[in-house]
C-alpha cells in the first residue's frame, strides 16, 4: 500500500471504461501507479449502474493504496465514443446501455472531485505520449485496431481535436470506394478491412470450410469468440488461409495509415490495442511496410511505426494527463 | 500609382510561381494591393532564368505602384512543390526545369530583402484564410484540384505543416485501393479520379468516340488542351457523357475530403483553383454533398464547403502572410 500524505489531495484517479471491464488506477503527481482495481461492466446495465461501478473501482483502488477519497484530487475517464467532449455526455454506448448519459458530472458528484472525460482512443494515444512509446514525439498518430479502428492525434503535447472534437477518426476513412460494407452503413471504410472484427468475419468463414482449424477448435463459427488471442494462435500455427487474411488486413491498415501520414505528417505512429499486442512485431512490421509503400516518400521519411508500451493502462495515463491539464487551466 | 511613403519600406511583395506564369503583387501593411505584374515563365528555362523573371516581375509591380526597391520590406513566394521549406530549395519542378535550386536565397540576394518560400497550395489556403473565403475559421482545409489535387491546412491562424513539412498532401490519399494508376506510380490516389487531368483523360477518350463534341471542337484529343474552361463549356452544353465524368470526379473529390474531415475535423473546406472557378457552384455543391454522404455525421456537422474568393491571387496573399510572420519572429 501507498503510505503517502493522503490528506494533501495528491492522487489522481484514471479510469478506462471498456465494453466489458472498468480499469481504475491511482497515479501520484510524478506518474507512479500506487493502486489499481478492475471491475466488470455488465453489458447493457445502463448509465447509473456503470457509473456507480466506476466509483466503486476508484474506492477499491484507494483502499489498495491505503488511502481515502480525501487524497483524491480528481478523476480522468477514457470512455468509448461517441461522446460530447464539451458537455461530458456519453452520446451512445450500446454495449453499456448508455444513451445521452452525463457521465462526467455524475461521477464528479459521487466522488466529490473534478472529473475529465474524453474518448478512450484519444486518451490511449495521449497516455502513450505521456508515459509510453510516443514519449518525445511532436506529431503522434495513434491507431488502435479492435472492434473498430480507433485513432487519436497528439500535436505538441496536446490532444488535437479539430473543430468538432472528432479529429483522428481513422476507422471510417474510405480506402476502397464502393467496397466492403462497414458497420457504419458506408462501404469501403478502413474498419471493414483492418479491424479485429473484419479479420474475425473472414476467419469464421474459413473455419466453416475447414481452412482455419485453430479458430474452429477455439471459437467454432461464433464471430464474437474470435478474440485476438485466437487469431494470434492461428497465425502462430502458420495456417496459410489465416495468414493470408491477417496479411491482407495489415496491408489495408498500412494503406489507411499512409493516408493519415500524407494528410497529417506525423513523426511517430503508435499501434495499440489487444490485436496488436497479441500479433506482435511481425504484424507491426507488415503495417509499416504497407504504409511506406503507399505514402508519399517525403511524408513517410523518418516516420517511426511502433507498438504501444502501456497495454490497457494507456488510456488511464492519458485520462490523468487530461485531468491535470484541466486542473492547471482552472488554477 | 501608389503614392505612399516609399522610403519607409512598408511594401510586401507576393509572388506566385506557376507552371506558365509568374504573378507578382505588392501589398501594403493593411493588405491592400497597390501594384501587380504578370510575366510568362518559359517551360524548362531553368532556375536562374525563372528566378530572374520573378525579380523582374517585382520590379515591374513596383514601377506600377510608383515605388522603388527601397520601399520593399521583403518578398513571399508560393511555388510548386516538392520544395524544402527549411532550406528554401525547390527540390524538383520539372515544368520549370528546376532541380535542387535555392530559390529563396537567390531571390533574396537579387532583391536585397528577406524572402519567405512555401508551396503554392499552403500559401493559397493561407491566403484564403487571411483575406478570402476562409477568414475567421480555426481549422481550414484547402483543396485545389488542378494538374494534381493540392491541399493545405491552417490551424489557429498558422499553416499546419506536420513533422516533415508535408501535411495537407490530399492528392495521394488512396480512395480506391488497387484502382486507377496515378502519376505518382501508386494506384487509387484521389488525384487519379478528381484532378483536372483525370477529367481531361476521360474527356479525350469521349471526344475520340464522338461523345464530347464541345471538347472535340476545342481540344481535339490533345490531353493538355482540355483546360478548365473547355470542361466547363461542355458541362454547360449538358453533354451527358461529359456531365457523368465531371459528376463522378466531384463525387471522388467529396470522398477524399470526407477522409480529411474524419481525420482533421475542419470547420471550413475551401475549394480553389481554375477548375473550381470555371465549374462554379453546381460543382461545389456536388462535392459538398458527397463529403456529407461519406464523412462521419459528427465530423461533418457544421462544416462549410465554399469556393475560394481570391482566385489566382490567394497564394500571393498567403506568401505575404508567411513573410510577415517570418519577419515578426525575427524581430
Amino acid at each position: 500500500p501507498w503510505l503517502g500524505r493522503a490528506m494533501e489531495r495528491e492522487l489522481y484517479a484514471g479510469l478506462d471504461l471498456g465494453g466489458t471491464k472498468i480499469a481504475a488506477a491511482l497515479l501520484t503527481g510524478d506518474g507512479r501507479v500506487v493502486g489499481r482495481a478492475r471491475l466488470g461492466s455488465r453489458a447493457g446495465s445502463g448509465g447509473e449502474v456503470v457509473a456507480d461501478t466506476m466509483v466503486a473501482a476508484v474506492d477499491e483502488a484507494l483502499q489498495r493504496a491505503g488511502a481515502t477519497r480525501a487524497a483524491l484530487r480528481g478523476a480522468g475517464i477514457g470512455a468509448p465514443g461517441p461522446l460530447d467532449f464539451d458537455s461530458g455526455v456519453i452520446v451512445f454506448a450500446p454495449n453499456l446501455g448508455m444513451r445521452d448519459f452525463p457521465l462526467r458530472d455524475y461521477v464528479a458528484e459521487r466522488l466529490g472531485v473534478p472529473v475529465f472525460l474524453d474518448n478512450d482512443v484519444n486518451m490511449g494515444t495521449y497516455g502513450e505520449y505521456l508515459a509510453g512509446a510516443a514519449r518525445g514525439s511532436r506529431y503522434v498518430l495513434g491507431v488502435f485496431p479492435g472492434t473498430g479502428v480507433g485513432g487519436g492525434l497528439v500535436v505538441n503535447g496536446e490532444v488535437f481535436r479539430g473543430a468538432n472534437g472528432t479529429a483522428g477518426e481513422v476507422g471510417h476513412i474510405i480506402v476502397q470506394q464502393g467496397g466492403t460494407l462497414c458497420g457504419c452503413g458506408q462501404r469501403g471504410c478502413l474498419e471493414a478491412y483492418a479491424s479485429r472484427s473484419a479479420i474475425a468475419r473472414d476467419l469464421v468463414m474459413l473455419a466453416a470450410i475447414g481452412q482455419a482449424p485453430t479458430v474452429r477448435a477455439a471459437a467454432g463459427t461464433r464471430l464474437k469468440a474470435v478474440k485476438s488471442g485466437v487469431i494470434a494462435r492461428a497465425v502462430a500455427a502458420k495456417e496459410p488461409a489465416v495468414c493470408e487474411v491477417v496479411d491482407r488486413s495489415a496491408r489495408f491498415l498500412g494503406i489507411g495509415i499512409a493516408n493519415c501520414v500524407n494528410l497529417f505528417s506525423p513523426d511517430l505512429v503508435v499501434l495499440g490495442g489487444g490485436l496488436v499486442e497479441k500479433l506482435g512485431g511481425r504484424y507491426v512490421a507488415q503495417v509499416e511496410r504497407a504504409m511506406r509503400t503507399h505514402a508519399l516518400a517525403a511524408a513517410a521519411a523518418g516516420v517511426r511505426v511502433v507498438a504501444a508500451e502501456l497495454g490497457d493502462e494507456a488510456a488511464v495515463h492519458g485520462a490523468v494527463g487530461g485531468l491535470r491539464e484541466m486542473l492547471a487551466e482552472r488554477a
